[in-house]
């Protein structure tokens, strides 16, 4: 019967304790949130929300067609500029997720013939996108520019180096100034996933690159997300003019998708603004982080130093996660929970998220929480 | 230097004419769209926009998280119930976009060791679905019922046929009961995007595999999109409700991506109940598709006959399709121009797209000002 290896799939899943299951939340909910992205505090924000509203008004519901058809509107070029403008690249190109500007920034950036060097802890949607490219992939040791340098030295033809600026599961950084250089010896590409460094790093929320000093130069490309720090939907990639205006003509995942809906560009760059207006935003997310990491050492658990606003927690078992988060929940605390095979080296564990309007007795509490819940 | 093989790529663009560039569209025109998907005028119906306003309003400007962590709200699993109750399905899965859909719906249902058969004409998102799964695609010819029986025959272990049900270029609908047929014979299950069905054919709207009689099967898996006729953006997979299960659990851009925006959730839904409403709409925009084939055939242009909205004019080539379109806009009317790479065939057309709303009158002059530029 069709689909039949299913069933043994999920069996097996549920006898090793990894079954997940969607958890619909209301729009209002007492619980304290220590699990979402939106380490600005931004999506609830009324700006933000009026952004979109008002951008669905006069844009309409979703943008039509591909952006090469009917998909681009005068926002998307605005929210493209201002982007750019702010993290200081030349050009900028909007699409429907950052898993899709991800995909988009591999596969045109390794063509056939090329080499991409990969970090072993990049994201799915970075491993994706070295899977899909016509380019040989190489995975390299986690955050080792040596080790980037040493498969750059083996390889003749184009080349790309890619990595996440803050690493999704452990909120570690990237040594960008590091890669940068490794690359430039090499005359290869660095292809950079800001997601969780824009808005938290960098001068008022400029992002990793722009931090390290790397923004803006010619042999480098940087992929944000718009659904973390700006509170909305959608990703973008960012750098020199002619990697955009190729990216236009060669990236399947922006030709053959449609244009990222107007409310999402409408809350994205009413998000931007605010930061903007707002710069303070960025460290006090980072500094929320801090706090956090120092509380919850002081209480003995065995938590990773945060570069930016996700704090890891290690645990014992995928099982005993799942109990500690749920444990968490039914406190009143609502904490990430990776198991796999959502984390590269098979270790589970909370993953706690800084937000900046996080007040010190909302630490405490969060903090309070977890020791009393451990396993 | 990094990226300098772009610069050439450019170049040869360039002398081929196949250089694309972004034309930011404003707010109102006076263009007569026959270019974009809203194939039933609802992308800026009051409804729709009120629908996605009211959303951000209520539930923020985006999901903040992963379906799995934060991702998921009441308003995505109430779009859900309602889609998957409209189109026959027991479940639905709703993704950031139908690209992302299709990259799970294929890359969850083709484990290693499995056959993935599929159509030559397939969308570009089905395709990288191909190369991202783990099994081994079988290109066979297209809506030929007999080719995937032929490669599902030389087969051992679990296998899926891979079909767009309406083809995104051409407009020609896949021999859907047939395909079905030749999945059962071999045990195969059959994956289907209806992109280009849902809102347009079968009952209401209901779609293509709904037309045909094979939603709601234990075996039938559909890819729709949110972006199309229902005006919004994502996309959503349907099917058996253990197969939704094993999504959740197993397909990457499912798991890895922040959820859909609750303005696009918001926005789907209302053009969802409005269709409800409103069942003839679906109708009519078949209705258009038709009476602008018969027109321009009567004028004497090469066209496809239309089994959904989708009407493909043939040009004599890249150049003289740009410059077609390009003469059609300077005289009022938005249209489609595709080109290689984005024809599987390397034949340049105009794609026009019939919406419900489009009148005799709009119809004509679409059709005289398409005649009276031709090449």
């Amino acid at each position: 019967m069709a689909f039949g290896w299913i069933d043994e799939q999920a069996e097996l899943r549920r006898r090793a304790g990894l079954v997940r299951t969607l958890r619909p939340r209301p729009a209002g909910t007492p619980l304290l949130d220590l699990a979402s992205n939106d380490y600005l505090s931004l999506a609830r924000h009324p700006e933000v929300t009026e952004g979109a509203a008002r951008a669905a008004r006069t844009w309409g519901g979703g943008a039509t067609g591909s952006r090469l058809v009917t998909g681009t509107t005068e926002l998307h070029a605005e929210l493209e500029r201002e982007l750019a403008g702010f993290c200081g690249f030349e050009a900028a190109l909007v699409f429907s997720s950052g898993y899709a500007a991800n995909l988009a920034a591999v596969t045109a950036l390794a063509p056939h013939g090329s080499l991409i060097v990969s970090d072993a802890g990049n994201h799915a949607s970075l491993i994706d996108g070295c899977r899909l490219a016509r380019g040989t992939t190489q995975v390299v040791a986690h955050s080792d520019p040596d080790a980037v340098r040493k498969a750059l030295g083996g390889h003749d033809g184009p080349a790309v180096a890619v990595s996440d600026t803050v690493f999704s599961v452990d909120g570690d950084a990237a040594p960008l100034a590091g890669l940068a250089e490794a690359c430039r010896e090499y005359g290869a590409g660095l292809v950079l996933d800001d997601a969780h460094g824009l808005g938290v790093l960098g001068d008022g929320g400029r992002g990793a690159p722009h931090a390290a000093g790397v923004a803006g130069a010619g042999d480098v490309v940087v992929t944000v997300t718009l659904s973390k720090s700006l509170g909305s939907q959608g990703g973008a990639v960012l750098g020199p003019a002619r990697v955009i205006e190729h990216l236009v003509n060669a990236a399947r995942t922006f030709i053959f998708d449609t244009g990222l809906a107007p409310a999402a560009a409408g809350a994205a760059l009413a998000a931007l603004r605010l930061l903007r207006r707002e710069p303070a935003r960025a460290a006090r997310a980072g500094a929320v982080a801090r706090e956090l990491y120092g509380r919850l050492t002081a209480a003995g658990l065995e938590a990773v130093r945060p570069d930016a606003a996700v704090v890891s927690v290690r645990a014992p078992s995928p099982e005993q996660a799942v109990r500690w988060a749920a444990d968490c929940r039914a406190a009143g605390l609502s904490v990430g929970c990776f198991r796999p095979p959502s984390v590269p080296d098979g270790i589970s564990r909370l993953r706690l998220t800084a937000r900046a309007d996080l007040s010190g007795a909302e630490i405490e509490r969060a903090v309070r929480v977890i020791g009393e819940t451990r396993p």
